[in-house]
């Protein structure tokens, strides 16, 4: 059998859901009731996305993870997840792939609904995976990026920083602190805290690219102004082991991305449904500022990580 | 602005159904009443799914088009495609894909819902495109490719080879009968078709990786024999002009792709809903064989386009 067949078949293996269609078909076949759908693309690129001494194993958790990421932010279930795969030439990577993907879906429960896999020519070896998530929402009202009044506090489910520790332990070498090494390899998606918090909030996102640039995000998209202060963003200890917690430290962790934290905005007297930490204050206006406890800290140039 | 800026704002500018949110927000929201939704996935890459000199709009057609022609084949309607597009530095390539995309889309009344761009290495990566289409089933028993019975005929909805045709002109500078260049460029899915058909039949697929390997996927999910008659394989006048009409011309036709005819198998006695070509007939047993009218002919080892 071709490495091409092998991975197919590792594919039909881990796709057992009937909507799949044991991958024989063209399409796959979802009968839904009454209900919304919730649709997400995240593609990943070698060079871009992981670094070249990357497990694939890892690869494509994380591919799982960012697009499932996405769906919590809307509080949404997972219904299923369709991939398209570049072959690359080189069998034992796509294997590793495959593994890490049966691990990633089964961890989360989540099918896997069909997709395609196409060999990319020899000389151009640097491998794209496209995935598409699909979900439910699980509330009338699904958040959105704009949905926050001038008024709100931010709020952010956790810790930030932990991917970016993890980076830097990954770049030289690989060893240091599991957990800040799990951050960046395998974050994980908050579903259940997405689901819990959707039907209370108005809006909400995903820490993927910056907790600053997502924030910035959101205010745009609501019209409106905010003050993060710097001083309440939470780090974990193994982040502060590593690279302390003053301002720098505090700052860097919330221009870096790949948490994966929530961030939701809720009325000034309104509890959370689960554990949060408030860290900032929407008002009338259009700028996002910082401060650091009672003083104005200036806005960094470069608010995250911008694909785009 | 950017190129890139550039391209994300025109995706945005053809974005308008409310499930799309403006593509402002992390998931496109869609919502649905109680029914099935059947799920898609093709990729593209550069140098394997088009030619160098393919002008970029043309590629955004087929993109789409292979996409919804999986749908024509279980009768659905589309609701909406996602996106994956690598950026390779080329402003004007990207423009071209834009525009095309707009043109295919709105000539087939499909919402862009979402989706993600990513800048790649250009020196490294080969341009990898991907769509996912979401579409509703028309009818409660979705044709699959393991519907054939033994006794029922095998039917094509129209000509094949057109687009070998096309890809031979282009490929030899790209002057020749425009009705087989836009064959080859601009493939039309049968949406309508296989939505009148899906009712009817229940084994259908479309023809995109050759004649004779995709009807020999359904006779292998059927669990059955399949002799198809060459002689009866439709071909276009224009096919005919530059190719002829023997055996070797029908072998050529019925062993390329990228023409998305539906194929599909009804009772001996059953009249198509639509005109339709009955080209086989099912049998017990488990082998394709061809004839030429009443004379056995070879089954070539190479029955069509294999990505995989």
């Amino acid at each position: 059998m071709t490495g091409e067949a092998e991975f197919i078949d590792h594919l039909r293996h881990i796709a057992t859901h009937p909507a799949a269609r044991g991958l024989n078909d063209d399409t796959a076949v979802l009968p839904l009731a009454d209900q919304t759908l919730i649709i997400t693309h995240d593609m990943m690129v070698e060079g871009v996305h992981w670094l070249p001494n990357a497990d694939p194993a890892d690869v494509a958790w994380k591919l799982v993870a960012v697009n499932l990421s996405d769906l919590a932010a809307k509080g949404a279930v997972p219904l299923g997840v369709v991939l398209g795969f570049a072959l690359a030439g080189d069998n034992d990577w796509d294997a590793r792939f495959a593994a890490g993907l049966e691990t990633v879906l089964a961890e989360y429960d989540v099918p896997l609904l069909g997709g395609d896999t196409v060999s990319v020519p020899a000389d151009k070896t640097a491998r794209a995976l496209g995935l598409t998530a699909l979900g439910r929402a699980t509330c009338d009202t699904v958040p959105s990026r704009s949905g926050a009044k001038a008024g709100n506090k931010l709020y952010v489910t956790g810790a930030v920083g932990d991917a970016r520790a993890g980076f830097l332990l990954a770049q030289s070498g690989g060893a240091g602190d599991p957990a800040l090494l799990t951050a960046f390899h395998r974050p994980a998606p908050l579903l259940e805290q997405g689901q819990t918090l959707a039907g209370q909030v108005h809006a909400m996102m995903d820490v993927s690219d910056g907790l600053l640039l997502d924030a910035a995000r959101m205010t745009e998209a609501s019209g409106l102004a905010l003050t993060i202060d710097l001083h309440a963003v939470p780090l974990s200890q193994a982040y502060i082991a590593q690279h302390g917690d003053d301002a720098e430290a505090r700052l860097a962790a919330a221009r870096w991305g790949d948490d994966y934290q929530l961030l939701f905005a809720l009325p000034q007297n309104e509890k959370p449904a689960i554990a949060a930490t408030p860290i900032g204050q929407f008002t009338d206006g259009s700028e996002l500022s910082l401060r650091y406890g009672n003083k104005p800290y200036p806005l960094p140039e470069k608010l995250g990580y911008l694909h785009r």
